[in-house]
């Protein structure tokens, strides 16, 4: 693909919106598609054109950007569902179709196959960072699936983030699922220090400014260890959403007769504090799981 | 304490005469004293006197410290052995006595009790950073006790590095252990991820590239993680070391009726390496005891 080739963007949600207006603004052509149309035409003082339908958007593009919701959904835009074909009958034969919705690792190989047997590329590339990375385009990149495709879109992810190419399709979603077992269980590991340093009469605290800077200091524990101190479980990252991507890798590593001992646990204290309606908290509220189980007041 | 009053310190070995070394060459006038003499006379040339017990290196200095092996080391220095008064008799009254060693928070307990008894003040203040933040004055060091001991002797911590005060005496070293936890347990979660990764049939080493930046990173996977990926367990910090400090907090859990069900199980995986002969690798080396326990090759 050359530099500056036109893009279709199917997926104008939070996200899409920014990746979509930040393409546009570098100077790619951008059709975009969504399936509630109003959300998309805010996109149109960028110079982005609104396309009819996904496949509309999918003609002539070099590569074809998915953002949408979920597996599932990703599947209806590229398979298509009643009355409408989907993009991948519809894109030219050579482009790249890029899947940057969170999907289930297991779909992106699937879709993959069936994009080879088009004549097509494709990438699985998730991205995390929120809704500032994709404003700001800071956005991490983990993309899985043809090499030469990502080498070619470098232009294309330069502009939303860092990308990094990690292996075959369903490599970018598994990619960042490890990213999620090492949240999660990094947060447990924050909270189960904190609690031992408060038990024994440190200030909870200063100890985080103490481990500052040393191997002990991760985003998490400045971040969610300040906050779990501070009583602040307003969410950031849901119990709900940890334990599901907690439960996916589980659920893969037993596929790949694995045992991921603390992973293992760390989903229970997940599915505890959903069970307890919590879901809706930070993830980092497994801090008032770990004073539950040892009998503390959890604020 | 005045800056640049005198400063005593006992315990000449790596570290120790890297932070007497610095201390003279910021200006202190440092008496250094060390159970075998040879160690400390190398410190001659930074203008140091060398004493010639450890009473003499306590008398008339502002602030002592103890960098010697562990707590029963640090205790006979302090309340002396046959045919030595320790530096506890020999300090000026108001004088500091600082701890740096890593000791049991329970012996810093007493030690802070017994200073006060004798109209001094106490402060545990354990370090990390190694050699080459003792070399470089990079240390991270956690300090409990006296809090205007700490204040005072801002001067003296400076030139090795940042100190925090996080609470009563003995907190320092409840401050490192909580460190030594967060690290134990983040290694044991970096092997989970990357092994669910490489298992998926994505290249870890990649996969550490892509997290760069992101909430799930930290030191520990981008130097432990690539270790580990490389098959390399060279120490660093040794499982024997790592299987210590962990037994050390879960037991200081259970005094205070404390399950942390992650940091036991962690303790578990080390038990398991030190059973198997595999203490003096790098505490790393949990990446090869998640592999044997799921029945793959250990390289």
């Amino acid at each position: 693909m050359a530099e500056k080739s036109a893009v279709g963007f199917i997926g104008i949600g939070i996200m899409g919106f920014h990746m979509a207006r930040r393409l546009a603004e570098a100077g790619f052509p951008v059709s975009a598609w969504n399936r509630t149309r109003k959300k998309a035409t805010a996109l149109e003082r960028f110079g982005v054109r609104i396309a009819d339908d996904a496949s509309d958007a999918a003609k002539g593009a070099g590569a074809i950007i998915v953002m949408v919701s979920d597996g599932p959904a990703s599947d209806a835009v590229i398979f298509g569902t009643e009355g409408d074909d989907g993009v991948l009958a519809a894109m030219d034969d050579g482009a790249t179709l890029v899947v940057m919705s969170s999907i289930p690792m297991a779909t992106a190989a699937a879709q993959g196959r069936a994009a080879k047997d088009n004549g097509l590329r494709y990438l699985d590339a998730p991205v995390s960072g929120g809704e500032p990375g994709a404003r700001d385009g800071t956005m991490t990149i983990m993309a899985g699936g043809d090499q030469d495709a990502f080498q070619d879109l470098q232009p294309v992810f330069s502009v939303m983030g860092r990308s990094t190419h990690v292996g075959p399709a369903g490599t970018g979603s598994l990619a960042k699922l490890a990213n999620q077992v090492i949240v999660g269980n990094t947060i447990q590991t924050v909270a189960e220090a904190l609690l031992l340093a408060q038990s024994g009469g440190a200030d909870p605290d200063a100890v985080i400014t103490a481990l500052q800077g040393g191997f002990a200091d991760s985003p998490i524990l400045q971040n969610h260890g300040r906050r779990m101190i501070a009583g602040n479980f307003e969410p950031g990252g849901r119990c709900a959403i940890q334990l599901k991507d907690t439960r996916t890798a589980v659920e893969l590593a037993h596929a790949h007769d694995l045992e991921l001992p603390v992973t293992s646990l760390v989903q229970q204290a997940y599915e505890s504090l959903v069970e307890q309606g919590r879901g809706d908290l930070d993830h980092n509220a497994v801090w008032l799981e770990l004073r539950r189980r040892n009998g503390l007041e959890t604020d």
